[in-house]
């Protein structure tokens, strides 16, 4: 008898190659093509997109679809295969429970919102804005009220997308321990940082010597050339067609030494998850990794964790000094440490430092629950935003560009993506609290030995892709799902030592 | 009454989107991919063209295509309309008239052949490669012969299929003239130019300035930045998305100057062309150049008959010069002039100059016809080759490296395209010959008003796309189809001016 999954077969990798061309559009777009060819391009794209969508509209794949959930139910599947028939059920759940005609309308919604925001943000006018954000609103809305099982809050439905189980329930919780631990860490860890100099920063750094040097950490933490390529663009990014096709961007600033090389970190951890993921799935839906929170982990361990701990510096650190020996040479090792290291409350998210960057999360959240649990207006958004940077940072943006107006999530719908970010920071620390247990990290980046802690992720957590979720594999890993503790304790920790603050 | 071609309008939508997409990834592993990301991305791929060949074996899109077959006759669509209907019937055609089994058998051999192609020219062993040689030479026959008209010769079959109305008819008495005329023209001018004191272009020159210099010509000749991106590559092509997303790569050898320049130029003329398609057929499958032949014609134009031109250096050789002041300064211009137009007789096509090209065809066209319409052993094949170069060019390769295998054509069943180069080269000077009487050519060299020459160019032939053949833009364009006599006498007027020589 044959199996259902294998009729489904054809039509998953039809999607799977349909969704690959998108990818490499996308990347070709943001890294190479011509300046004037988007218009066209976006036909092509478009598409595409629409024979993507067609797979699923099918009648006769959807009774397939149905056929396979029936044999997984009866235990008739592997791991990898479950994994597979699972995300292919979400993307038809997204895809048929909304109507197409309004999918549409909400795709070319989302599109002109997305220019408009750009605008509004040159021009610090919310208001200009603000119709668009309300009608992303209301259509993000009616469409989780399409998808919410009985009793679910429209919240919920949308948390879910970027990180199953992590509802406002798990969110609430972990949240109370941002505010109450990080914000008052912050407040004593800024009065003690703030006279750190950081000048050595913001000296001038070619170009070429970065390229070189970020080369040079992509490969330290084990980057293999044959299966991963950086090129450069606007923003950082990382992107992988499948495990033997990885691509990173970075952006170099001649007057900044940190940015691209804290960037190279975080897009390499994001790569490593993808070149990790196993061959097995690699050419499937369930390849890449398991949900934003778990991809963010991964960046954020790799850029904090290890590339902000004295203990990784220690073995390159000279290597560093002697790339620019004008800029670094009178630099004390510790001074540089305290400097990567310096905390402080400013208005951007993406600027933020380690410390304080959970709590510009922590306001995008609350907010983002207000506009779906509460009937509250779109043109009171920024008195609210503002009050709470002021409530949790201690500080007011001075413009809604510097303030709500910021990211460019909300324009294009991504609501329930924001607090990915944290939860991001917080398994990071969950999993390397874990290491240090089971693994000697320390000496392990005293000498070097980076591909220890790649091949130890890769076991645990990056070849299973999309196969297991964020709490399954810390349940595997460590015995123990989700918990902020461990976050909370690394922080207090960390700036307990560097700056010598009782917590 | 609904037409048609609005019914196939989707399909066609659909088979040119994946088609860009099949671009967009070639382009990628010619410039960016990974190196080990082949064996994966190679399965992408494959489903897409499977998706591409799926919508021309479906039923119903063959039905609706003779319905537009049918109105076409009756005189229902426009000049674009019926491009893009003729298109679509060639690719059907080739498409439905081999059983899909022995097309996947071919693919598969034609893949395998190509890597053993590789490794027999690396190795200089032919007989490694004939048994592939052979096999391919079978299933072309086969396939030719499924798609044959009543009494149509196979190799006509294959001719066409790059250059509509080429046949070996029409070739034959082309490569007559090409006998006739460049075989004493070039023994008298290589007589003349041996002694060319060409030591200027081995130098040291800076890959950077050359990138410079290369990117300013781009800009020189009109190829728009906002729509032309150059990248590099280890061998330079051209590549379209549509018109306004085109690519370029070159090759920057440290110690060859015209290297870099000429291949610039020449990819711009291949560039130009696809920019300049009409915005109506550029996102269909009646966009892109008219034929293989006509591609050429572009490329060789600017290459050629524009770029080794003394009237096209005279006004930036300064700046050429003042690039590169250790290298060029004592060079005289007319120095430069006769030394980018030296002629010789060598052993390879790829780097043969602007005389000797055409004997280089002249030998593959004569080994082709024989191939297809006299039974002769593969095993002959590099003593019939050497033979022949012998005869036109009076030189026997030292090795099958240097002679039959020199070219990957083959191995991948590529039949019948090699003469597409020569008639690009004739088309060329046809097509020069005719805007030298309508235009002031040599002013505008002179005034460095290159726009005027692409305009007219759009104007005649560009825009047009697929939509016209050879033959009937040449006709529309100077009131006469195709003849080899302007290319003759472009040559030998040419060296007669060059070297004073009496032809």
């Amino acid at each position: 008898m044959k199996k259902a999954l294998e009729q489904l077969q054809p039509y998953l990798d039809k999607v799977f190659s349909l969704l690959s061309a998108k990818t490499l559009f996308e990347w070709d777009s943001q890294t190479l093509a011509p300046s004037g060819s988007q218009d066209a391009t976006t036909q092509i794209i478009g598409t595409l997109s629409d024979e993507y969508q067609k797979v699923f509209l099918d009648k006769d794949v959807q009774a397939c679809y149905e056929k396979c959930k029936e044999e997984m139910e009866q235990g008739m599947y592997s791991l990898n295969e479950r994994g597979v028939i699972k995300v292919f059920g979400k993307r038809l759940e997204e895809l048929t429970k909304i109507p197409p005609q309004e999918f549409r309308e909400y795709n070319e919604l989302a599109s002109r919102s997305g220019i408009a925001w750009v605008k509004a943000k040159e021009d610090n006018n919310f208001d200009a804005f603000a119709p668009f954000l309300e009608k992303i609103i209301d259509f993000k809305k009616r469409f989780a009220s399409y998808r919410a099982k009985d009793g679910e809050e429209l919240y919920d439905v949308l948390l879910n997308d970027y990180e199953e189980g992590f509802g406002m329930k798990e969110l609430d919780l972990f949240f109370a321990d941002v505010k109450n631990v990080i914000i008052p860490l912050l407040k004593k860890v800024t009065k003690e940082t703030s006279t750190i100099d950081k000048s050595y920063n913001e000296q001038t750094y070619s170009i070429e010597k970065q390229r070189e040097f970020c080369d040079f950490l992509a490969t330290y933490i084990g980057l293999p050339k044959e299966y991963c390529v950086i090129s450069e663009s606007a923003h950082p990014f990382t992107l992988a067609l499948h495990n033997k096709d990885v691509r990173i961007t970075d952006h170099y600033y001649e007057n900044n030494l940190e940015s691209a090389m804290f960037s190279m970190i975080h897009e390499g951890g994001h790569a490593l998850y993808e070149l990790g993921v196993h061959d097995d799935i690699t050419l499937t839906l369930a390849g890449g990794g398991a949900s934003m929170g778990m991809h963010e982990s991964q960046s954020r361990f790799y850029e904090n964790n290890i590339c902000k701990n004295s203990a990784f510096w220690q073995p390159i650190y000279q290597k560093l000094v002697s790339t620019y020996p004008e800029q670094l040479s009178s630099l004390a090792f510790d001074d540089f440490i305290r400097g990567i290291n310096k905390a402080t409350a400013d208005y951007v998210r993406t600027e933020a430092d380690e410390l304080s960057y959970s709590l510009h999360i922590l306001v995008r959240y609350e907010v983002e629950k207000m506009i779906f649990t509460e009937d509250i207006s779109v043109s009171d958004l920024p008195r609210i935003w503002n009050e709470k940077y002021e409530e949790y940072l201690g500080i007011t943006p001075p413009t809604d560009t510097l303030g709500i107006l910021q990211d460019t999530h909300w324009s294009w719908g991504e609501f329930g993506y924001f607090p990915s970010y944290a939860i991001g920071s917080a398994v990071a620390a969950q999993i390397y609290a874990h290491m240090q247990k089971v693994l000697p990290m320390e000496d392990l980046l005293l000498e070097g030995k980076l591909s220890v802690i790649r091949d130890y992720l890769k076991e645990h957590v990056h070849q299973y892709g999309q196969t297991k979720t964020t709490n399954e594999m810390l349940m595997d890993m460590m015995g123990e799902s989700f918990s902020p503790k461990y976050y909370m304790e690394y922080l207090k920790n960390k700036y307990e030592v560097l700056y010598h603050i009782s917590t």
